[in-house]
């Protein structure tokens, strides 16, 4: 491709609105243009990663037995219906000119699993992998980070189809096997991390994660034993407390004191020998959760206790509606009658300092079951760095990731709700087991990018990069350069290699740091002074000084590189 | 791939919805199943047979001097308002959770011109040519014929941007021939019909039909000039009328005779020695349409002539409020002022029988201008097969088609709406001249069955077929068969070569029913009787019989074959 005809101009200036790295790059490199919050046009440079992604995605999806077919974006609202998930959050809705609910796809099971209840009958039909790689929408609340989070893109989604858990364990495996493979030969190490199954239940659900400081999630991971969960789901083991005598109940006065903090300071004692409320409104009814003061809440794993939909915390009103005092709510005493649940830290503790449940007053020696009861006592904590692994005697560290892969055993869920059931060997019909795995192809893009760059620009896995050769001609208005530059260009290609030819009548400095920006793994110059020596110069975006080399013997040499670090990958 | 594993199931029973051939086939192979009214997913074979279609298509687009880029299916409504094309009857509207007008992208000249205005400048961006394969959203009031009429498919869409009229034509000269090429390596062969420019104007419009008794469409053509065109445009050479002294007015009393066979019957002349009067609502206002008897109107045209975008035969309730006589209203002595547009063969004639303007009254001898006058005179006549050539001295024929790419010369009338301009060589700033060209894939998938079937099922053309070779092993269970069959499987595969190998525990007829419903080009047949003589049969599914032929070489010979008609096709 000649430079001079490529559309999607490189840009010097960063986009105001751009707030990632990745963002950024891929604006100001001419590969992507916003056309609406979170919805953006793929250009010719950004489409060549695209489709060198989905190729890996189509090849390792092949051999772990996948088929590939293509479901609609258009869905009615019926089969979102029979699934419970009409309410999500992010589903686009509409109607057609009958009136019609229609929904845009956010994802697939649903359609998935209808086609499958149509078209298998017996266990002779199982197992099945299919896959897609199609165009998602979904309503986000706050498209961000360029393609980090957007309203529309490209999924790549497998389902697979088994008559028992065992075999969902064998497709299971080889997914994630397929999506490890996927990975690596996209130049990108990812991290096995433990996830939160979200709002619809199911099993075993992992991510696979990019190391970014830009990446939305919070990873907790033990270097020593190697586990790592997304914080939503992350345990860790508590600090433990010197467990002394119960004594007795104690009312002081604490005029102002509303936080743990000030509690802390004000008593002289240490946060993890208080007890922190926090009241939630969970699909709309008002619950207490205590913990001790040094932790937080997980308000996913909370959600999952209570099995609700939606979780906020309660205003002011809500407690004034409960005859309640903002700063000072404790269970002990408790009047009114609120739905209570307990992290497991409460239990294990005693002489704790509370809430007196009126304006300005705590408790002393607060001690559960002899002082307070709870409704439910369960792991509603936060993990954090610092704090014990639940595995081993190492401590747990964190840092950011950005989700590029799912993988997730849903079992029946789905088959259940949609009827979709199999004829087992000894005739007894049967739920599907189902899997889902899922990668974000525009995602994918954008984390290699936030983990692959200087501040000069991208620095492409050569396996995804749009080009593999960057051929870049200075001076193009001598005739000598001209010439063999133009021939370079027919030699390469003419080798099967992918090249970038920078045509255009550019200063020097516009075209490197075009190159660097665009980061194409292989740079190879050529000027008045190259030329006349019968030398290129060559120079790779990973490396800060350029080589000059003979001419002659550049191309075969070249495309070795390639060819061997391919291969690798591979 | 192993039949046993295929997603999809053959099905004996035609669907009860599915009118055409096409339909049919594509529904009872396996290649899709219906989600909704004209919403389809593909399954395994079907993507199979896309993918490849897409692969032409790229490869051709591409050589084309096509650049890929991908624009998303969400636009926002104001873009379309910018091309005045926001009230288009098929566009699907919704809304997002801030209330933004979201429209799905039936189509993306909007979008591409606005990328463009961003993105060139300058005479030395262009000429510049894009495509796209991409998801189309469409309100069609009529899905029909499974994948004939959708309301969700992809579409291969191209647009070419050029300084002058004089870019614009090279480049829908590439395009014209890239369209060809793509068809004709299809195994489709397609022909070039000049086409209306629709609602939103420009000039040059063909359509690359299939001839198929099952097309919307109906082409009129001349065998000897070689011209044709969709019956939309068509222009006809009318037949003569002979010339004679224009007679005087004359009142005649035709009680009940209110069509022009009645009227012809009663007064014994000739149909084209009549006037028809037709009246429409155009855009809300009552508007009479005068031709000669022996001619219909077509609608296209006259919407076209009146600058319209909608219009229906106009109700009686319009022609009360008119106080005009249904049956026999004419354009002789009217009272009201209505809006008249004559076919040009009312000009050509004289002394016609018209309506009186009263209850079964009609005038002979009725002379335009003597006896009446229009608004406009225009060719607004449906052309029809018989009637002669406006080319060539010979009569046309008419057939039925299916429209399966549509290229089209837009000149400035979106960059001009858009603000796409550029700065030519002189420093003035000009409108960018631009073409669109399209192809439907699903569309041209089951055009392609539409032409190429017999009664037991599809007849692929071998370079668009889901698969090569279907190998089919007869008594699976015997164990020879079952050895020889899947060494023949692994052999054809290690040859590159695709096969689907049927190894499943079916009776011969289901197995051969299968193969022809399905129809994959080649078909190598295992059973005991051609294990124990070391032979197999082969056969051709455009063969009414297999031959018997020795297993030995069997792969090279195929191998060979495939490589040669492929080699013709591209």
């Amino acid at each position: 491709m000649r430079q001079s005809r490529l559309f999607g101009k490189t840009l010097r200036e960063v986009p105001s609105d751009a707030d990632t790295i990745s963002h950024q790059f891929l604006v100001r490199a001419g590969m992507i243009s916003q056309l609406t919050a979170g919805v953006y046009s793929y250009l010719p440079l950004g489409v060549r990663t695209i489709n060198k992604i989905k190729g890996i995605i189509r090849d390792e999806s092949n051999q772990a037995g996948g088929q590939e077919l293509t479901m609609p974006v258009l869905h009615p609202l019926e089969l979102w219906q029979k699934s419970g998930r009409d309410k999500v959050d992010v589903l686009f809705r509409l109607k057609d000119r009958r009136n019609r609910d229609l929904v845009l796809g956010p994802t697939h099971e649903e359609i998935i699993t209808d086609l499958v209840s149509k078209n298998v009958q017996s266990y002779r039909d199982l197992p099945l992998m299919m896959y897609q790689i199609q165009t998602k929408l979904r309503d986000e609340p706050r498209p961000r980070g360029g393609l980090l989070r957007v309203r529309e893109f490209d999924m790549h989604d497998q389902y697979s189809f088994d008559i028992d858990e065992a075999g969902l364990d064998i497709s299971y495996n080889k997914m994630r096997e397929a999506y490890a493979n996927i990975f690596a030969r996209c130049g990108l190490p990812a991290l096995l991390v433990e996830a939160d199954s979200g709002a619809i239940g199911g099993k075993d659900s992992y991510e696979f994660m990019l190391v970014a400081a830009s990446g939305e999630d919070e990873i907790i991971f033990c270097e020593n034993c190697k586990c790592a969960a997304n914080v939503e789901k992350a345990v860790s083991r508590k600090s433990k407390i010197e467990v002394e005598k119960p004594l007795s109940l104690e009312e002081v006065s604490t005029p102002g004191v509303t936080s743990i903090e000030a509690l802390s300071k004000f008593l002289k004692v240490d946060p993890n020998r208080t007890l922190k409320v926090v009241l939630y409104s969970a699909d709309g009814q008002l619950v207490m959760t205590v913990i001790r003061g040094d932790l937080e809440i997980n308000e996913i794993k909370l959600k999952k206790v209570l099995h609700v939909a939606e979780l906020n915390l309660a205003g002011e009103a809500d407690l004034k509606a409960a005859g309640l005092t903002a700063g000072f709510v404790s269970p002990v005493g408790l009047n009114s009658k609120v739905k209570t649940v307990a992290d497991d830290s409460v239990v294990a503790g005693v002489n704790f300092v509370a809430g007196g449940n009126k304006k300005d007053t705590h408790l002393k020696n607060v001690n559960f079951l002899r002082d307070f009861k709870v409704d439910l006592i369960q792991d509603i904590a936060k993990a954090k760095a610092g704090e014990g692994c639940p595995r081993c005697e190492c401590n747990l560290t964190s840092t950011r990731g950005i989700e590029v892969g799912h993988i997730f055993k849903l079992g029946t869920v789905y088959s259940e709700k949609m009827g979709a059931k199999f004829v087992d060997e000894s005739g007894a019909s049967k739920s599907i087991v189902m899997g889902t795995y899922g990668i974000g192809v525009g995602r994918l893009m954008a984390a290699a990018i936030e983990q692959n760059h200087d501040d000069k620009g991208i620095i492409w896995p050569l396996s995804i990069a749009p080009f593999q050769v960057h051929l870049v001609g200075l001076f193009m208005d001598n005739p000598k350069v001209a010439e063999a530059a133009g021939k370079l260009y027919a030699e390469l290609e003419a080798q099967g290699l992918e090249v970038l030819f920078d045509d255009r009548l550019e200063t020097a400095g516009v075209k490197f740091n075009d190159a660097d920006l665009i980061g194409i793994p292989f740079r190879i110059t050529i000027s008045p002074r190259t030329v006349d020596a019968n030398n290129i110069e060559f120079k790779r975006r990973t490396e800060k000084k350029a080589q000059i080399l003979p001419q002659a013997g550049i191309v075969e040499q070249v495309k070795e590189i390639i060819a061997k670090e391919l291969a690798v990958s591979s």
